[in-house]
């Protein structure tokens, strides 16, 4: 099959930001594209070939869509997996795999998947329902502080909550959860695998996710990470076993934590573009984008490396805001050393919501990080 | 005005490869484009918010398309400039303006707005008819050898021949020309410069355009040039002095030749994104397209140095094949080190027709050099 000539449909489900980014490379390789998306002002309506409107958690609507495309692709993770097991027993090529998504997708799943397969991860325990993590504490089963996590459906932060004291689970959803010990770590790193049909495997360097010393709340992506050498290698290490556990095909991001001792433990995976790879549009020789293309349609993977150094800062919502968005100050930290916004296109903030990201690139990565803080003192999204 | 919020309309003139390349970035910064073509199959189809038909030489069609958005920008040189200067008077911002346009479009007018404002260019002689040049030949007025130049619709080396025999003029236009001085030279050069409203100016670094040893054709864009500094600052002044002269707003792509004294003498010009700046997507901080917007919506100029080296190969159409095109061998270019292609999109091949490039990148611009020599002994473009 020859993807650089006509004849060949592939589709994507989800039509945000992800999908946005990765249409751009669809564009340069001329590749035919179907996006499928439950909202009419998606940020995929156009430069798809086809926006077909429908619910992604929805068997018919993932069955129809698939059913017209060669090879499937998400930029979400929460979509039908019954009807990706189906189009795959039917032929379509579905990257990441059904199984992979169903692991994925519940927590739980996903953290006894890294024990099964002697992959390091925080200790754990699952609970059917929020009120026996009560008990647990109770029978000493489990100590405070931990970190609570819902089984599903958490998306940046939602989902997640340090349980210091036992009033901290008030309000919690109900379901089905773990309870993770609490690790104290140094820094959180991110290591994109990409695997093509093939099995070739390249990774992207090790990026580390700099937090707001006081709002815990990820700041900066920074690439290459500011890590020894050997942190670097162990962490490229861990992901790349998380990717042949999962014989995944397309990306994987691994995130992880480097803990005090120096460990690596892997918090969660994401199986597509993400945001901590947004930075290799600008600063890599292949961005993710591409390369989880090249993944997809097993071509050739391109170089990883850094071609100079990169920062990423997302622009989220400002809290009090919500309707048309306004982004205040924009031609402001246009002016600055090697910057470049990424607007998403979506019409509406509102707190804390990804509205786009700005990246700062700069042969000297100090320096880009220095502009980068710039940047976020500057740049607000507000609503008009 | 606020680009990156609603009710601002950019308006494209063209929907072929550069509009596409264009759009890319358009959609980064969340700009809301229309595009004008008169083929149903241009590249600029999708990934534009409209995409209206339409015959870009038509007066009425440009002059209704030119009223429904705040900045008009081109793609191609052969627009009608009667209706741009109607929308101009009736306060849409059009850029390249109606006068730089139309001084452009014809390459007789062009090489006499270089002597009015003393820019250096080769002597030469402008004729209504083609018969006048043969008169001119018997009085001595010009001698051969001489380049003749058609003044009007020449396109990618169409419209110009190297005229050593009387013979030689056998079968050419009979309209309006120029014979220029054949001027022996080593190297041709380009300078990409940009400018925005407000009068901010950058130029890229300058780019050789290596020919075929043999064909006299440019074979690889080569960034930056491999030229002494003093040749690089004397053509980058001249890049200057034309984009001043024109009171340019957005790029301005100056060809220029390097004579074998060292002087600088210019070629031609093109008001808008160009092939020889193809390579700053990959290789340098800020790319053509992107300072274009930066430059037409008059928002700060970005970074224009390069990352890394970078070489660009244009894709052409192979001799003996008309027809659905097939890009041969993609798959192994695309392992080879930093590469990659870019597919515009064109469903038919034939004979030279320019189908899209490949852009090499690396540290070492001579290795990229070297690459870039693999990919055009490797790649073709086909038909099936």
């Amino acid at each position: 099959m020859n993807y650089f000539s006509s004849n060949f449909k592939l589709g994507i489900l989800g039509g945000g930001q992800l999908g946005k980014m990765l249409l751009n490379d669809t564009r340069k390789f001329d590749i035919y594209t179907c996006v499928l998306d439950a909202s009419n002002e998606a940020p995929c309506k156009i430069a798809s070939n086809e926006f077909h409107l429908g619910d992604l958690l929805d068997y018919d609507a993932v069955y129809n869509f698939g059913k017209q495309v060669d090879v499937l692709t998400i930029e979400i993770e929460n979509v039908n997996v019954d009807a990706l097991e189906a189009l795959e027993k039917e032929g379509v090529k579905v990257y990441p795999s059904a199984k992979t998504l169903r692991t994925i997708q519940n927590k739980a799943t996903q953290k006894l998947f890294y024990v099964d397969n002697d992959l390091p991860t925080a200790p754990f325990t699952r609970f059917a329902y929020l009120s026996e993590i009560e008990d647990a504490i109770e029978n000493g089963g489990i100590t405070l502080p931990f970190v609570w996590k819902a089984a599903q459906f958490g998306y940046d932060g939602n989902g997640v909550k340090v349980v210091r004291v036992l009033s901290d689970l008030e309000g919690l959803p109900k379901g089905e959860c773990i309870a993770e010990n609490l690790v104290p770590f140094k820094n959180e790193l991110a290591v994109i695998v990409a695997r093509n049909a093939s099995g070739e495997i390249k990774t992207f360097p090790v990026v580390e996710m700099e937090f707001h010393p006081e709002a815990n709340q990820v700041e900066y992506v920074i690439c290459p990470a500011r890590i020894d050498n050997d942190v670097a290698k162990k962490a490229t290490e861990v992901a790349l076993k998380v990717s042949k556990a999962f014989n995944h095909v397309g990306l994987l991001a691994v995130e992880m934590f480097q803990t005090e001792n120096d460990n690596i433990l892997i918090n969660e995976v994401a199986p597509r573009p993400h945001n901590s790879g947004h930075q290799t549009i600008e600063a890599n020789y292949t961005s993710q984008f591409e390369q989880h293309l090249r993944a997809i349609l097993n071509l050739p993977l391109g170089r990883t490396d850094s071609k100079v150094g990169g920062v990423m800062v997302n622009l989220v919502g400002a809290e009090g805001h919500t309707g048309n968005v306004v982004y205040e100050n924009i031609e402001t930290i246009m002016k600055m050393n090697g910057v470049t916004p990424h607007i998403y296109g979506k019409k509406q903030t509102r707190p804390f919501r990804k509205m786009g990201h700005v990246t700062i690139v700069n042969k000297d990565l100090n320096e880009a990080r220095r502009v980068a803080e710039d940047v976020k003192k500057v740049i607000k999204v507000i609503s008009d």
